[in-house]
């Protein structure tokens, strides 16, 4: 059966148009550039637009110099990693995680050990067993931890406090990745690890989950000193990141549009979740999945010996896309697949769906 | 003598905010709102935003597979260098050259060869000697060709014809780092090399200098397999380069204001050389140079045995700056000097060269 309709994607971890406050944006534009002209246009330094790190250091209730602002939370891992990691080092992960990490590890020839994730976070007894009993001596363990991606699972508050505890005691840096932390549809907010441990922890998140992608501004919050060689590293890499992008996401914060916009999205989001939550009960019983408590993704199991590459490709010929979980993962996973809600409206929940479960029903089941 | 009056910097090549076109800015910043928003704040590719790319490609009469843009000329430089350098290879440059480039090349680990510039560009005939004599065998050649950083100089016709036919006999690579050359003042504009040997040159330029240097946009030009390899490497470092900035530089180009921009900057820039050039003559007769066709920057070089080093301590204590040769170069250059005149008006001109000038005076002259 040829896609001769418009394929419907759950692959890609990014918005809708229609959940972006263009006109915000523009307005945060004409702003900038009148009330900053010189700073929204000059080179400015390494560590980011000099408004939006005290803004964020604000919001953090952290000194400025724990602050850089970065051009998106790739480059920002990638300060970080270059700056903490050499080849051979030992890396604990989450299993599974989001790709891009695996492979920005695996380039930097890291020693990648995953540790499984829970519904409630990574499991951090079999944590403790890997250092204490494996003998793996960790730098950096990489944890995201709310609405995870891939899983959408949300790493619970004795956790982190068990994982700062091992932090604290094997001397690892716990690298806090929280871009969609604002995204939380219900339940109460949980502490930053960061807030909890500023000296063992480094914390990023970025504004392309509340303001827009393409804006590709991040951060990240970590002890000063660590900060400062980032900086310079930063300084050798770009001079300065984007000042006027910068500029005009602190008109977009101070002006009350990131608030506005952060309802906007966890409304969609709230009604494109249950949407497939109930469809997916309906057509697919057979998906397994723990519906997430926010952001913009959700992680299916399907029944042991199902195919899900061979699901990936009857589910491209229906026209609808996801991206399977063995893409997460450095081994295992073949029964399972992540499901973005965050880029389809529920109608296109829905009709995705259907076509999903006739993939799955078209598979020859062992 | 404290510095009590503020400092007048010759160091800083950036504009000053009088040449930035703000009102343009501004319009431009709405216009991509209004006319492509899907396309302004998605992720977009990480070869940058489409119509800016194509826009580019046009203007250099090349197909848009040759074109990558990204943020700001430095992260173009060093997504080339490690493309294409491993630590051990050779690289020529010029003596003097960009203090950046010259310590992203050290980081690198590469065997960096600087060749004398000559006020008509470097020294080829020396480059050959280099080359057939020397047993030199480079990866690539980092060219800055017209009104160079530091030295002002312009790289002549017959000497680009010379350099492509070096690098064709020993199969290097010329890296044509090209970020002035909109801002000539007077003189013929010179054939790039990238269009006269499109397979054996990567161009780079830059939007710094004729939109504002906050918005961090640049671009290369080079063999489509070569630009592809980038492109992965993009992908990795930050996914895209930032979306909302480019799709305002397309707008800023496409208006008009470009055109204007680009008047607005020669006008004054051409104003503050003539201004340096008889102020220099009449207040510090021992200051040699060549007086550029373009660009931000005048090199300066002052009577043998002249310690610049000393000179930038007493110009400090009387509230003037400048940049010494010696940044600029592996060695040597102690009696050498760059001005900058993009970021001062006339008036801070004539004020700083007679600063300068009773510095050099309060010198001890050997």
């Amino acid at each position: 059966m040829p896609g001769n309709s418009t394929t419907i994607s759950f692959a890609r971890g990014a918005p809708s148009l229609d959940i972006i406050d263009v006109e915000g944006l523009r307005e945060a534009a004409v702003r900038a550039f009148a009330n900053d002209p010189a700073g929204a246009t000059a080179y400015g330094t390494s560590v980011g637009y000099v408004k939006l790190r005290a803004w964020i250091a604000e919001r953090h209730g952290v000194e400025a110099e724990r602050v850089l602002v970065t051009n998106g939370s790739m480059q920002a891992d990638a300060f970080l990693f270059e700056q903490l990691l050499s080849a051979g080092d030992e890396v604990v992960v989450e299993r599974p995680t989001y790709d891009r990490t695996l492979l920005s590890l695996r380039e930097l020839r890291a020693r990648v050990h995953a540790v499984e994730l829970q519904p409630d976070g990574i499991d951090t007894d079999a944590l403790a067993e890997l250092l204490r009993g494996g003998g793996v001596r960790p730098r950096l363990a990489h944890i995201i931890p709310n609405f995870q991606n891939p899983a959408g699972y949300t790493l619970s508050r004795a956790k982190r406090r068990a994982l700062l505890e091992l932090a604290g005691e094997h001397e690892f840096v716990v690298f806090e990745d929280d871009p969609y932390v604002e995204l939380r549809f219900g339940g109460e907010r949980l502490e930053t690890m960061v807030s909890m441990a500023p000296e063992r922890v480094v914390y990023a998140s970025s504004f392309s989950k509340t303001v827009c992608p393409g804006i590709r501004v991040c951060y990240l919050v970590g002890p000063p000193e660590l900060i400062a060689q980032i900086a310079r590293r930063a300084t050798n890499t770009y001079i300065s990141p984007n000042m006027v992008a910068q500029a005009l996401v602190y008109e977009f914060c101070t002006s009350g549009a990131l608030e506005r916009s952060i309802e906007t999205v966890k409304t969609a989001l709230t009604k494109r979740l249950r949407t497939l939550e109930v469809a997916l009960r309906r057509d697919l019983p057979q998906a397994q999945f723990v519906a997430p408590e926010g952001g913009y993704f959700m992680w299916v199991t399907l029944p042991q010996g199902t195919d899900v590459a061979a699901l990936f490709g009857a589910a491209a010929e229906r026209g609808v896309a996801f991206v399977k979980g063995t893409d997460f993962m450095l081994e295992g996973g073949e029964n399972t697949l992540r499901l973005a809600y965050s880029g389809v409206t529920p109608e296109e929940v829905e009709e995705g769906v259907a076509r999903l479960a006739e993939a799955y029903g078209s598979l020859a089941h062992t």
